[in-house]
């Protein structure tokens, strides 16, 4: 294992002077703050003696049934009875690579892909295939040939894992039509999928496609979803949904694990959402990251050399960077530093260590002005080292 | 994985007209919940940006320096920078699990033991060398010959795992004498201890014996410590006290489990310690739990039949009951459950199954009534079965 590479820029990029578009933090102004301190009281004087209790491994039932009920807006026959509430979505991830990786089996992976699955599935020393994205998600060809090309070998990956909406790191979405075909070729050499959904409501343009989940008819899909990008990140709240048949080994992992999440801050979202608040805070953040994303992509075009290519999401927290081919924004990393801003390494996002010439930058965290500042000193920087 | 024996039980046993001295759960009369909401409040009112956002994978600087400081009263040198904050001492245990133990590894730990810890380190195939207890702990014979036995075969454990106070489930305190010894041995054959001590400062009577780690010159312990019993479990916060050059891997694993602890907690029990009221609490606990030891102690020597033996603990949450030798606590459990009583079975507690004729109960949850109960039950239904 090596220390995280995100967690380590984060130390350096919490210098005050630097701006920072390194880590994937909301912004704090989008705390549902007031909300929390009036239902923090209340559940402490009504149910204090329950929330400050062991509470079962599963998760607490109001919760579990609430996430039940806002992932039933995309499925039927959705119920608390296919939810686990887990410590973050990287829990999630540590839980599923626990159930399924032994030392060398294959998990199939996008590339790039989410860092923390990465170092998830590292943990356990998992080999990791990477199947190349394009403007349409993961390239269904590629996983075809991967699969078949494992077969042959009459071998089997444990699982295949992709962010399908608004990707981290690149802010790719799969078309609905790769959607389809992933979920033939995961049936045909019956892979489960892992569908890690942090983003799908954060869509500030454009129409929602359909999650892979809600078009799964043979209960092939897990999926990851959190509270860290709805909400906020600090109370560690995020959930699986799986098929029953593979709940009992969630729990048995989770039961090793912590035993179980705070009932405390669990009936503390519980209420939150009972009381119809969570659809205004969702339109509230739809509303401050579509501005933000606006103003990060036209201080791009205003300031970026030639040469230099970006993504343009229609959601998500994070914009990709393509420098020219033969740049190293792994090279460049320590005079960003110095310039006081920061980004992090698209290779960091590669299980085959590549994609130098990329970076990942987010424009949730930062204000306008840091934006403007931050985009113009990163955008100076490139042209020196052209 | 097997799933969780007491998770199990403790469904069984949420019906409402058992008595349960299953679970190790505290009296939710000892929750600090008044000061809870004040301060809950206060870190929102005051820190809702910090608390509600991603925090450093080790922890909450004010709350690793606040436990520092509760640490150091039993040795000097010891400072934030040895803290990492984990979701409960299962966490600690799934990430010692994670760090030493690879399939087949050799963890030793005591006979009986805690059942955690025997979960978390089967989940990741560690084979398991049970020593044997008498009243004054881990028996140092046994030990050194397992240790030996060992090195003559080139093998060496990753860890030796004990519960040196009050220890769970058996409620024995392991002496002053043996924990010299056990550093010793430690030493000779270069084996980590691993000193999970939830409920040392548990203790109603008697006089406190000074922690392993508080002995140790040398840097071969790591400590677990929790906030569970001595202020709630429903916040799900604990610690692993760990030598510098542990941490780092500590902290590599941790970001690939969860990232961090919630923020927002952690910064409630930092200012709930700030503030003093630790000590009271802890004060607190002792006078009611130290209460119902006794009264549970006077309702065994009240009801139960000759042949009957337990432990007289003068801490901790729980009691040790021997059962004459050719009965089984496993083939009594559902008679017990018919007579409205649960218990855990003692060969839950056993890495080799055996303790068939012992349990384990609880006298923290209970409330007298219950407690005086709860035993007349237990002790008519294994007088029938005599």
């Amino acid at each position: 294992m090596k220390r995280s590479e995100i967690r380590e820029l984060l130390k350096v990029t919490r210098q005050p002077d630097i701006i920072s578009f390194a880590g994937g933090l909301p912004g704090p102004e989008t705390f549902p703050v007031a909300d929390f301190e009036d239902i923090s009281c209340k559940i402490l004087r009504e149910k204090g003696a329950v929330a400050l209790q062991y509470g079962p491994t599963e998760g607490e039932k109001p919760l579990r049934e609430e996430v039940a009920k806002y992932l039933a807006r995309e499925k039927s026959n959705i119920n608390a009875e296919n939810i686990l509430i887990t410590a973050g979505s990287q829990q999630g991830l540590d839980m599923i690579a626990k159930i399924f990786l032994d030392p060398n089996d294959i998990a199939i992976v996008e590339l790039p892909t989410y860092i923390g699955g990465i170092q998830a599935f590292r943990a356990y020393r998992a080999k990791m295939i990477g199947i190349a994205q394009d403007d349409h998600g993961m390239k269904m060809d590629q996983l075809e040939a991967a699969l078949k090309k494992l077969a042959d070998r009459r071998k089997k990956p444990k699982f295949i894992y992709v962010v399908p909406d608004f990707q981290n790191p690149s802010g790719v979405t799969m078309s609905l039509e790769r959607r389809k075909r992933l979920l033939e070729l995961a049936r045909q050499y019956e892979v489960p999928i892992i569908e890690d959904s942090p983003y799908k409501d954060l869509r500030y343009k454009g129409n929602s496609i359909l999650a892979i989940y809600s078009l799964d008819k043979e209960n092939y899909v897990i999926v990851l979803g959190t509270f860290s990008k709805l909400l906020c990140p600090g109370l560690r709240l995020a959930w699986i949904m799986a098929p029953s048949e593979w709940m009992d080994r969630m729990i048995v992992a989770k039961q090793s694990m912590d035993l179980c999440c705070p009932s405390y801050t669990q009936l503390l979202v519980a209420e939150y959402m009972k009381q119809g608040l969570l659809q205004a805070q969702i339109e509230k953040i739809r509303k401050i990251y579509g501005r933000k994303l606006e103003f990060m992509l036209e201080s791009l075009a205003k300031y970026m050399p030639k040469g230099v290519e970006w993504s343009k999401p229609e959601g998500g927290l994070f914009l990709w960077i393509k420098l020219p081919k033969r740049m190293s924004a792994n090279e460049l990393f320590p005079k960003a530093i110095k310039n006081k801003v920061a980004y992090v390494v698209g290779s960091a996002f590669h299980c085959n260590d590549k994609g130098q010439n990329t970076m990942r930058i987010n424009f949730s965290y930062s204000t306008e002005q840091q934006i403007d500042q931050g985009i113009q000193r990163l955008a100076n920087m490139i042209k020196e080292n052209m």
